[in-house]
């Protein structure tokens, strides 16, 4: 604390990533990156766009990239709006279309971040718990809101909420705006980007983070109807009139148009997914039915923090979260199939010796 | 407007950048980008980056650039804070730092983005005049406040303040925290990042935009007392764990490396400007000091408007400002050699069929 400090800033609870170690070795299970490089594509544009161009700022409008997630999505340019990495979106969606009159509405397990929104743009909260089978109760969020937010596939969970629930939803909560948060959604689930024609309330938010393997590149998008992308335009324009860098366009632009290389790399990711949820449920592990890059499980003979702590001594690191209802669950991203492997082998070694 | 924007949202005024048009053969003066691009080693150090690593999440605490502006600027890399663009960490430094019970303090012919950030959150704010011969009276500044911005050298003036005027400013104000924005202080600047040891109120904001000649790259860097800095890291891990891409990073930081291209090249511009301002007072423009990479001009024959109309026919980019005390200026960014030729070729012809 420092007397310079605004009053807001004294109060927020900032999110806390996984860690990033970069150790040679390391097995790292922790953040739901893709376990392989981007597209070929990619590089090659990223190498090309490396040019004294670089003096000049970007497009302010971004208008090429949101041309090539139309395309992508099946959208139009004007419903599309572009960001440095999905949470900077998810900031401005706070900031821009949630109301402060009433709580805000995500499920009591879900990504740690939108408290941490509702903190810093002074809204108010309210967490609606999961059902027992950790599957997200739409029907509960028919109340009072200031705006309703969920990923979908949820995280940490993994769990998919069927696009049929999703349309009830929005049947039912016209007067606030509703946000699907969709990191994961391209391995396993249907993206409700279809229905924004249908719904001015809704807003879909995706990322290249995970299935295009650009975590490191900070590219995010939002879908919805053009009077919400407007909104999120009018905050941006007051917070940052370039946020995407040249490179970030270009490299994105050709993500988007390798869909040969994204369709061959989703079934990869989920063809060993598959595989690996076998294996674990073998060795006695609980595993969520996941449509996400990662799978959560717990073991019902052994703790989960214990468990953690030897696969790291083993190097392999995965997510283990201290909090109530899932603080027995690990969180273990979809590595590639030597990782995997790995993590198969170090296992029954842990789960044998705990067991002495 | 929508009925879904939050209430902060309608009242926004957002900022409204240069135009970046792309017309080929077209003179673009009009949004203060170095007229070369950048050293060949960010180049090389971009495309070297360009790998399968960038399917992981970047450093989030940007380490390896925090050093190197560290050690660019003489500073410890605990006293620095890096963000997408000096613009976001402008933001991010209204939001943390300033406070609400007074209002933020600035000139009254500025970076026309401070009020909109006093706007994005909720913030007053007092416009101070400058003198007469648009000089900054820190003087004036000796009251009441929330917190002090100021560019130095002053956009679009060019002028600089001097350091010894800053420190005195610094001395009179212990309570809020004062902002020196330099984006343009390596073209006839001396940084007060000398001071921040000494006044723990004191923030330094810097780009890579200009003199470095990477606008397309998006970094920016703040240097301050370390509870500033933890301040900002506060309210960036409340907004986005991840704002600099790797490839920003890695690029960033070669440029940092590199002193003979930017000695070099700062030295140059210079130059270059020193010969274009004698060259318009010449023609009869009034041309205020400029320690920038522009020039603020007015012709007192000519109306400015006039003026950037017919070098726009010639296809020549000048930046116009329809605001009270500035609408007969006109702020030419400083071109390479041969544009600042092609600009006062064409001036005579515009000044001479004006005078008809």
């Amino acid at each position: 604390m420092s007397r310079y400090w605004s009053p807001l800033l004294k109060s927020l609870s900032p999110y806390v990533s996984g860690e990033q170690p970069r150790l040679p070795g390391l097995i790292k299970l922790n953040t739901n990156e893709l376990p392989w490089g981007p597209s070929e594509q990619v590089l090659k544009a990223l190498r090309g766009a490396a040019d004294d161009d670089l003096r000049l700022y970007p497009d302010p409008d971004s208008s090429a990239l949101r041309r090539a997630f139309a395309a992508a999505v099946g959208v139009l340019p004007g419903q599309v709006f572009v960001g440095n990495g999905s949470d900077e979106i998810l900031a401005h969606s706070f900031q821009a279309l949630m109301q402060p009159a009433a709580p805000i509405l995500f499920p009591d397990i879900t990504y740690s971040f939108y408290p941490v929104y509702c903190g810093l743009y002074g809204l108010q909260q309210q967490a609606i718990p999961l059902r027992e089978d950790f599957s997200i109760a739409l029907e509960d969020y028919r109340r009072r809101n200031g705006g309703i937010i969920f990923p979908n596939p949820n995280a940490p969970t993994g769990l998919l909420t069927p696009l049929q629930h999703i349309k009830t939803l929005l049947q039912n909560n016209r007067d606030t705006v509703v946000i699907v948060d969709e990191a994961y959604i391209d391995f396993g689930g249907e993206s409700a980007a279809s229905l924004i024609a249908d719904y001015p309330n809704l807003l879909v938010i995706q990322t290249l983070s995970k299935s295009r393997a650009l975590a490191g590149l900070r590219v995010g998008a939002a879908f919805g109807d053009e009077e919400l992308i407007a909104g999120l335009e009018r905050v941006k324009n007051s917070f940052n009139s370039y946020p995407l860098d040249r490179l970030a366009e270009a490299g994105a632009v050709a993500a988007l148009e390798d869909h040969d290389w994204f369709v061959a790399s989703c079934a990869r990711l989920v063809n060993i997914r598959d595989g690996l949820l076998q294996s674990l449920q073998a060795m006695g592990f609980e595993v969520l039915p996941s449509a996400a890059n990662f799978l959560f499980v717990r073991h019902l003979q052994h703790d989960a923090r214990t468990l953690s702590e030897a696969l790291r001594e083993r190097a392999i690191l995965v997510r283990y979260f201290d909090k109530p209802r899932i603080n027995q669950f690990l969180r273990i991203s979809v590595g590639d199939e030597d990782e995997c492997a790995q993590l198969l082998q170090a296992l029954p070694e842990i789960l044998g010796s705990d067991a002495l």
